[in-house]
């Protein structure tokens, strides 16, 4: 283990969390609220401490696939750990353990609040928090890894480790081009996205949070109704870019190059064809709770757009629609968004490989000494690939159940449970029942919420390198 | 496809299942019962088709794994479409879709009813729903392959087929003899919980109907309540042979001679230790409700045994207990029993390749060079299994998540949606709510019943012979 590396990278994370907040400092100071010093000694002591950390550079800079996934689970513990600071010093959310879900469900764009009601915070607390989302949404090491003086490629482990999905496609030969360019097509987004929101009359603060909270897929919101009170041309204009944001931002650099058929590639026909089937479903499902079918419709694509690209916003209490409707939610909650998208949830890739693994081997049982290779946009698959993604599955099935089996100690009901599980593990925010859209996660015993904060960054961090952290052979010589 | 020989082996399922109808006819003689006739009607047609179908023997006895899978799947249908016709035609059960469920439920051991009420039903159907229980637990076309006139040793991709496990071993180089110590076996153990159950002053009839339908790990009771009116001393037989029937038989051959250290197997080891640490936790978290902590323990342990097992037998309405009790059944039901038991679920040996097949990956991860095998009992598992493995869960869960959302049509509540497939497919009985222990399966709609009929069948056969029944291709040249 190359600890001297895990020091120096961490070191420099302190310096850039330095850096996200000012952000929220910055808010504080515009809207003259006191929180700014609290901000300001959370800074200078990241700064301070990162400072001492980079000052020498490792001798080796080498760093394995082991080491990859270590850096970006400890990161992100770290980042959720400190980014909690200013919300405890400042009182905003007295509860140390609070402080860290509600980060922890930031970074990881999870929405998932204790808070019961949002409005009274701060306007640099609100900032703070749905600033978490965008830094989170496209992951924080890759970013950090595209600026820091590191001879060698040796970042790609990182990527891997941080990205979403099966596998890593580098779009260009370099790693630190590719992030380059996935960051500015993310920037490009919110800023449209911002600019909409203005167009729509909503004020620029709130245009902002709103812009970052789609864009991370996140779903912390600044009011306490979430998106509910806004016109529906906003509504209109959030469920789309959900559904933006929930693509892999490849597609969007192929479509930039012109290769519109290797833009719609087969995740991505696959993703709209589940969007627009639970749509219409769900669609039906309700019309008869509502005044129009455009209604109808208006809430159960916001409803659909906001589960599956596990951002979280609500519009209506989707908890009080038919068992159907709240079916459907359910399932699209485990498909989640594209790999390589801001989304969390398994990642509809997956969901193909998993779908296509069966067929073959349905297929081998028919004809046994006919073995094929899986295919996906007509290139096969290597074994590996399918093998990872089975285990990835097992691996989900497990920390699925161990952390229903740990919160059901303290005896809420089934469904609560499960959906609580359901909503962090797949980073989505709200679930059903007592964690419904109009409900919140302040209830559960400290316990709860730790295993809750395990499942969000497991979630985010498509769990292997979190299960390394916590596997005793990783720290075996 | 050799349709020759699906059509003689059915010939043959046909003249058994007229055999078999002999035991509730012989009830209905000695009752005096008027269905006697029903039976009898019922057995000349099964024995005038089957006799026609097996008049001429097949040019070719060759069977390949396909062949194995769709006679398996074929079989088990007929079974059940035919079984239901005394219950049908005799009015017992007016309608033939209900029938058809309870008829199902017994064969593949469920045990899941559709009847409010079982004391009403002559005793020659009770019999006849426990017997499908006895007759299914073992698997039928193992026992009918001992005994039709073959040649050759094709039985092999029928014993995979039907037998329950991710593996099937030959205890003996023959498969017939392998069948024939295997029933010896399953006789011998029900005819001592019989000896059993008469001693603790439980009257013939019952103590053959519950001997049955414990062996068969199926659940069908003779009275309202289940077990719970019977003498602790009762239940405690009953929770012993649940479990009993549970352990792969090949551990009680092994045993027999005088192989103990191979009988206790990883798997049996495992098997026992979920066990007790359900029933430890489960005793100490319902402790409150009942008068003494021998009450909490006989309890749990019953409820404990009675899931795991995949019988259904209830003595308590554990619907009322606890969210953690709750959870811990519902993961149970899951789990289910050993391979090569009469009992269902994912079985303990899948859950254990699982779960080491996790280890190897994330190994795999910390050093990519050092490829290590999944072992179980110090033998290295051929990477086929793992994958077999890894793809049966997948179809699980697609199956799974296919049938709450056809079932959620209706409208019914989640968890009792959730917990009508979990029971049905992994071949329990109750569930939770609407279809917890003291309710029934009769309100559902005809089109949900059918969909629980497959996943009945389904979770029996261990899915891959019902998907590759409807799977098209394999219909194709």
């Amino acid at each position: 283990m190359n600890y001297r590396m895990i020091k120096y990278i961490t070191g420099w994370l302190l310096i850039f969390e330095a850096l996200f907040m000012a952000v929220p400092a910055i808010t504080a100071a515009v809207y003259h609220e006191p929180e700014f010093w609290h901000f300001l000694m959370v800074m200078g002591g990241c700064v301070l401490l990162g400072g001492l950390m980079v000052l020498r550079k490792p001798a080796s800079t080498t760093l394995y696939a082991k080491e990859g996934f270590i850096i970006v689970s400890l990161s992100w513990i770290i980042l959720s750990l400190v980014g909690a600071l200013p919300f405890f010093i400042s009182g905003s959310i007295p509860n140390y353990v609070d402080a860290l879900f509600e980060t922890a469900s930031g970074f990881t764009t999870t929405g998932a609040s204790i808070l019961t009601a949002v409005e009274p915070l701060p306007k640099c607390m609100l900032m703070w928090r749905s600033f978490t989302h965008w830094v989170g949404g496209m992951g924080v090491l890759v970013f950090i890894m595209a600026f820091v003086p590191l001879s060698g490629g040796h970042n790609l482990h990182i990527m891997k480790a941080e990205s979403p999905g099966p596998s890593v496609s580098k779009l260009v030969p370099r790693v630190k081009t590719t992030a380059l360019i996935l960051y500015s097509i993310y920037l490009s987004l919110t800023f449209i996205e911002f600019v909409m929101l203005l167009m729509g009359g909503v004020s620029v603060f709130e245009s902002l949070t709103t812009a970052f909270g789609t864009a991370g897929t996140g779903g912390f919101g600044v009011l306490n109704d979430s998106i509910a009170s806004y016109s529906p041309y906003v509504q209109i204009v959030v469920t789309v870019f959900m559904l933006l944001f929930s693509v892999n931002f490849s597609c969007y650099y192929l479509f930039l190059l012109g290769r519109l058929k290797d833009a719609f590639n087969a995740e991505l026909r696959s993703f709209l064809l589940i969007v627009a089937a639970a749509i219409g479903i769900i669609t039906a499902n309700i019309s008869h709770m509502y005044s129009s079918l455009g209604e109808s419709l208006r809430h159960s694509a916001f409803a659909v757009s906001s589960i599956i690209s596990t951002t979280g916003f609500a519009t209506e209490d989707f908890n009080l629609w038919p068992a159907l409707s709240k079916t459907i939610l359910v399932l699209i909650m485990f498909v989640g968004a594209c790999a390589g998208s801001t989304g969390g949830g398994i990642k509809v890739s997956r969901i193909i490989i998993f779908i296509k693994g069966v067929g073959r081997e349905l297929g081998s049982m028919i004809h046994p000494h006919r073995v094929k290779k899986v295919t996906v946009d007509k290139r096969p698959l290597d074994d590996d690939t399918v093998r990872s993604v089975n285990v990835y599955m097992v691996c989900f099935l497990l920390v699925f159940v161990s952390s229903i089996a740990l919160i059901s100690i303290e005896g809420h009901d089934l469904v609560t449970n499960f959906t609580a599980v359901t909503a962090t593990i797949n980073n989505i925010g709200p679930g059903l029942e007592l964690v419904g859209p109009t409900q919140n996660f302040a209830f559960f015993s400290y316990p709860s919420k730790l295993v809750l904060i395990f499942d969000m960054l497991a979630g985010r961090l498509e769990l292997f390198p979190m299960l390394l952290l916590f596997n005793p052979k990783t720290w075996r010589k």
